[in-house]
């Protein structure tokens, strides 16, 4: 694989899609090949996947899972890798860690079973780097309406799984750039690009 | 749980929901309360999960056998765990050694790894009972049409499906009953209903 994969986590309201536009335009301008996707819905059979998850009344957090593990599998082998493989620069709203996020810390299941599954689920794409765009529940809430099942769950349910994410940034902080969500869009993609351009430096990249 | 969870197992084409159908009427004449399901699709969201799995065009063994799985959390906890807390026999028509058998002899993933995803999505649901009908592949797809992904496999497919199926059941010789699915419908019943009566008259059934 040559290319570069880079995922983007956090809650709804903190802005990762306009960072992904802006960070997707200034990579182009500099003569990068960009693959920009996101999950649940990368993939047709995803879209399938991603109405049932989002606007079926109610579901065990188990089948949950495993609906955004069947979305992440073909994803990952459907658009992801070959996109890598043809040396793109990928951009992905979401991968994994919104899982362990969201299913582990917000809904209870064990991360020793999540990783059990990932492991069968995620094709080896682990991120090269992920941006953690972390913003206190109440703010990205009110930014945002209850637009699917996740999003009306109560303040509690979101403040574990911003706890989570900061959790897995701790465990592993040379794959994870934590940034403060409330700041101005333009310096959140700046800390973005100052981070690329040190990854787009390294050798075999660029 | 008081009830009894027997499942059964097969290729399309071998009998099994006849099988199903006339042991329900027997077992409701004799007095006990029947729960009779299959999947995928025992629930609503099964249903959605029914139609991406048996009629998206391709997509990865992995995602195929996370679907199957997300359809048979909901289905455990939905379906089959309030009917055995009822103290009903439950008649499922597949369960977790359909997707060791077809996606993992079949389809060659690794059994390791599907059981370690089954190990949080059957809420620990081992059936007391397992029927097997076997059959060998040429009879069973002449019976049917390819109606849907799995049909359409090739012979060898079918054939791998079927020594997994065996190998299974020599596994686990207290939990499986083989029945050579080549015999008149009358006759399989007949060996299903003496099993049947072995189980029920056991403490704490019938």
């Amino acid at each position: 694989m040559s290319g570069l994969f880079l995922t983007f986590e956090g809650p709804e309201g903190a802005g990762k899609s306009t960072q992904v536009g802006l960070l997707k335009g200034w990579l182009e301008a500099n003569g990068h090949a960009v693959l920009s996707t996101r999950e649940p819905g990368g993939t047709e059979l995803g879209r399938g996947i991603r109405q049932l998850v989002l606007h079926q009344a109610a579901m065990s957090p188990e089948a949950e899972y495993l609906l955004y593990s069947a979305d992440r599998a073909e994803h990952a082998r459907a658009v992801i890798q070959p996109g890598l493989r043809e040396g793109k620069v990928v951009l992905c709203d979401r991968w994994l860690d919104s899982s362990l996020a969201y299913q582990g810390y917000g809904r209870g299941l064990s991360l020793e079973w999540l990783r059990q599954v990932a492991r069968g689920a995620i094709a080896d794409l682990w991120p090269a780097c992920t941006f953690l765009f972390d913003l206190p529940p109440e703010v990205g809430l009110a930014r945002f309406e209850g637009r699917d099942r996740l999003e009306r769950e109560p303040l509690a349910f979101h403040q574990r799984v911003r706890q989570g994410y900061l959790e897995l940034a701790q465990a592993e902080p040379e794959r994870f750039v934590v940034l403060d969500a409330t700041q101005p869009l333009e310096a959140l993609q700046a800390a973005v690009r100052t981070k690329l351009a040190s990854l787009l430096s390294q050798p075999g990249m660029g």
